[in-house]
């Protein structure tokens, strides 16, 4: 049996942490949940210009938060992606007044003028598989692969906080990598009870940074299964697909993120294999890969990620990746 | 007449929004508050190491919220200090461990272990305005200048956040800058009705970056007054003292504060004076001060200076700050 | 007819510029040069550790420099890589005491003492096309495949600069990038009369980033071929293979080298398709990637990436690359 | 006896390393110096646009090198200056396209339109001692201090590099610190035999960080004299007045380089007091400044500064300022 959750524009939430849960979920089960894009849906043709129809603070809407059975402070939430399918027909992309890597933000402040604001409309072709770009001030058209994904997934924070949705941190949140894609599990150390568990922003597809500050943004109709690992810890979000296994890092400056990422995968592989640190340092050295997550939101986000070929015989998380694919493909 | 406020332990609070405020204040009202020590007043000897006496997240705590009358989003709040002094006879100073500017922290991840963690507790001459410092590995000794200054002060964050205490942003908070002593008026955008005002984590002295990660930590007996500037907005923290105005920026990597509290600075030069941005720009150049608060936080703060004296005849904010001087002096 | 090149130990260069040229290459030719590893070939086994057998700055020597017929300030230069080949069946990686991603630094100063210092011997199987990584402290021994690469390859820097080897800049250098292999056409902008181009560093395998601070380090036996491309001038180094262009970027902290690289690939795509600069930023940011070098040297290194065939029908430097294959496949 | 050095527009230098030396310099031997302004004098009106007047790399002239006699690598070479004084009745400041903290930059690559580039005249006033500022805007002025300092000095580097004058580093060169001013005394590490010491770009006087991308900039009638120090080497530049001890870093990010300063000041302190390294870690942190060199060059730069009467009785570098002192009042 599959949950279905929908929720109303005004079941949307803005942050982590301080938002009462809309569901409770129980280890095992499916839900399938439909997200909004990070523009609330407001964004829908080349006039639209977010700076105008959509309002501060209410950007980057996730879907939930749940409330996963039997999650306690100190246990990792392990959520597995089953499907990412876009749910309409189109997406969006634009600039943003003052968002994106090569543009002075907020905090990187400088006394130019705002790149200008402009908004790109793309197709989706869910039977072929593609995106199309359309230039705006020329005729130039191209098919990018379609390769759904999420934005924004996590628990809500330690100590009391609410952030934004749109800052990733030790919780999750917007950490905007590709490689949190279908087919892969998350897994998040839960800090309240329930863990509180949402997501949104659901992109068609994205290049490495999202240096424009967007992707092809998208509504999203996702499937997810949740399991429990009771008294195991998990410091930042890690991923784990048929094949890798990947630690993340958010932080600013950007090699913060990229130290984060490595040291996690540096000691879990060590914790998976028995090798002395140094020795996974090594390892993780000449084998481990750097996917950029993204270089323009509140903090940076980079994954380390490493092919459990070269790890011999390792099962992480007692093989909950493993259970979950299981659940999903019934 | 003066209120005085003295909070129980359990009233503590240890995030800038969240939490429902403790007392009403009226504008123009002095307020004398007690503040603890960002150990909540636990680390007391050399003995008392924090990681053991101290619990995560109670760290940090801050007296309030306080809601001020007539305060709403948009809004400035001024707040004046009339005095900051120490409560007790003693202060003390810690490592922490994977704390401060020359150590791994838990965002610039390394694979060393963490330095030794150690208190030093100095005694507090109020009389003679000295701080003793004594090494703890050899017989040196040395008075230093006690000069209270309060490292956490800031109001409710924007987009329903609640933020650690120990994170300074754009709605304060740990900013941790000497600048933030007896004599100034700080001012505030307001984000949410009441603005909830808190403070603590007073200082009896501090370096320039608090390079250790902590300061001269003291539990403060502190008078302010407040007042509400209607309908004009302050995007980051400011300061006022007789001789000067001051931005600041708090954001990582450290030249990202840097660009913050110049470019407030330049814009507000601009408004006070009429001078073209270029010129306010060039103005700044030459005639700005760049005082370091803290390189050790989750985010670092830089605050941006200028003497008055160089700007004409000019009234920030409508001369909040000699109106606050002068009901501190009554 | 290909020239062979086999530099004396002191014939080895240890700058870019500042270094009189060792050879003239005529544009066309091939030229076969062996180059010592980043250790000058003295550490062979695990006890043979850096910081005792070599002497600083007598590291990351490069073979070189060449003197390129007809190469004039203003000019890029192509240099297209036929083969890399180790040139030994064993190859070293090692830390080395304040050196690395994970480790306090020369300027990432802090107070910890450094990292063990220790040696990986891998053995090199080039007809596996492998090598085999052995751990030090326990038997965990793993097979990682065989995948060639210069670390440091450049041009004399402009301004009459001598550079370190060790350090990337808008030059080139020790720019680490898995992307410098066989098969790639790397271009550089000519600062001075004849390039001089000079390289080193090879590795025969590394992971994203250089964690450690080194990777499977080896002499090479490499073939080159070159080409001038007059009165066209290229900011920062590029690299072109025969599905993808590249633009490289070397700075800190990391965000501006991924700065740099992605704006020289938007500027690059809109010389290349006419697309307008932001439709071209529109287009990178979906289909971009963004491969990490280095995350250890003295300047980070980030490449962006696009595939040529989101591109249309595009002719980077007038079809330098599908020459110099051509030349090379002789 | 005082030497007199006034270089020809042909002598200046514009690399710390690779020149040679114009001049020999004995220890104790007074030597006065013309420097040229950072523009070489060709910016002398508000038309003269530095873009259209200077031209690449002729920026940032530099006199000297001067071989001083004695010092071999591995020496420190104290650099005392009795005097610096503007050599003419004018200055000039002015915006430079991509250079500067609020603008994108060459390194901090964005896809916005250079800051205007504008020049502001300063009259300088040196029986008053004010430079005046005058907007180009408005018709509002403003007397300021003149308060003459370097901008740039240095020796030349180590590891066979020469390096811009633009840039500051290990060797010195352009530090921007507003802390080199008459009655300093600076210290080098020597890298070459004769030290190779040059100086220029003179200030009138500067912002902290020097915002905008240039101070008061002018020329120099400088006076100073210099020690050598057998035997004892200095990593980084340290400067010493009557009241304080100087260490300074130059590094990206902005953190890094007060991480630099901070460190070696702890460890300077230890050696000078006896104190354990983190006795003399914490006693930095509560009586340490970090006064704001430059924000704004190829390398940013911080100081990290303590009063000498928090030490006790200490005689850094065996009293060589109080020598050169003398040397310079005779």
């Amino acid at each position: 049996m599959i949950i279905d959750y929908r929720p109303e524009p005004t079941e949307l939430a803005y942050t982590f942490g301080g938002v009462a849960p809309v569901l409770s979920l129980r280890p095992g089960q499916l839900l399938r949940v439909r997200t909004e894009d990070c523009f609330g849906g407001r964004v829908r043709s080349v006039e639209d210009l977010p700076s105008q129809v959509c309002e501060f603070p209410y950007l980057n809407p996730v879907s939930g938060p749940f409330y996963v059975e039997t999650a306690e402070p100190g246990d990792t939430l392990a959520v597995h992606f089953a499907a990412i399918e876009p749910a309409r027909d189109w997406a969006v992309s634009t600039t943003f007044p003052h968002f994106g890597a090569l543009t002075t933000t907020h905090t990187t402040a400088m006394l130019h003028e705002p790149l200008e604001e402009l908004v790109w409309r793309y197709e989706v072709d869910r039977e072929r598989r593609t995106v199309r770009y359309r230039a705006l001030r020329s005729e130039f058209t191209v098919d990018l692969p379609l390769e759904p994904m999420h934005g924004t997934v996590g628990v809500a924070p330690a100590a009391f906080e609410a952030r934004m949705t749109i800052t990733p941190d030790a919780h999750g949140g917007n950490m905007d990598t590709p490689e949190l894609r279908a087919g892969v599990t998350a897994y998040f150390g839960v800090n309240v009870p329930g863990a509180l568990l949402a997501l949104g922003d659901g992109h068609c597809r994205q290049g490495h940074g999202e240096v424009c500050g967007t992707a092809v943004e998208a509504a999203m109709d996702t499937v997810i299964a949740v399991e429990v690992i009771k008294g195991v810890s998990t410091p930042w979000p890690r991923i784990e697909d048929d094949r890798s296994i990947m630690s993340t890092g958010s932080a600013r400056p950007l090699e913060d993120a990229y130290r984060i990422s490595q040291h996690d995968l540096v000691g879990w592989v060590g914790e998976l294999t028995g090798l002395h640190p140094m020795d996974a340092y090594q390892l993780v050295s000449q084998a481990g890969q750097a996917p950029v997550g993204n270089v323009c939101d509140s903090n940076y986000t980079m994954v380390a990620k490493l092919a459990k070929q070269h790890l011999g015989e390792v099962s992480p998380y007692g093989g909950a990746h493993r259970r979950l694919r299981a659940v999903a493909a019934a």
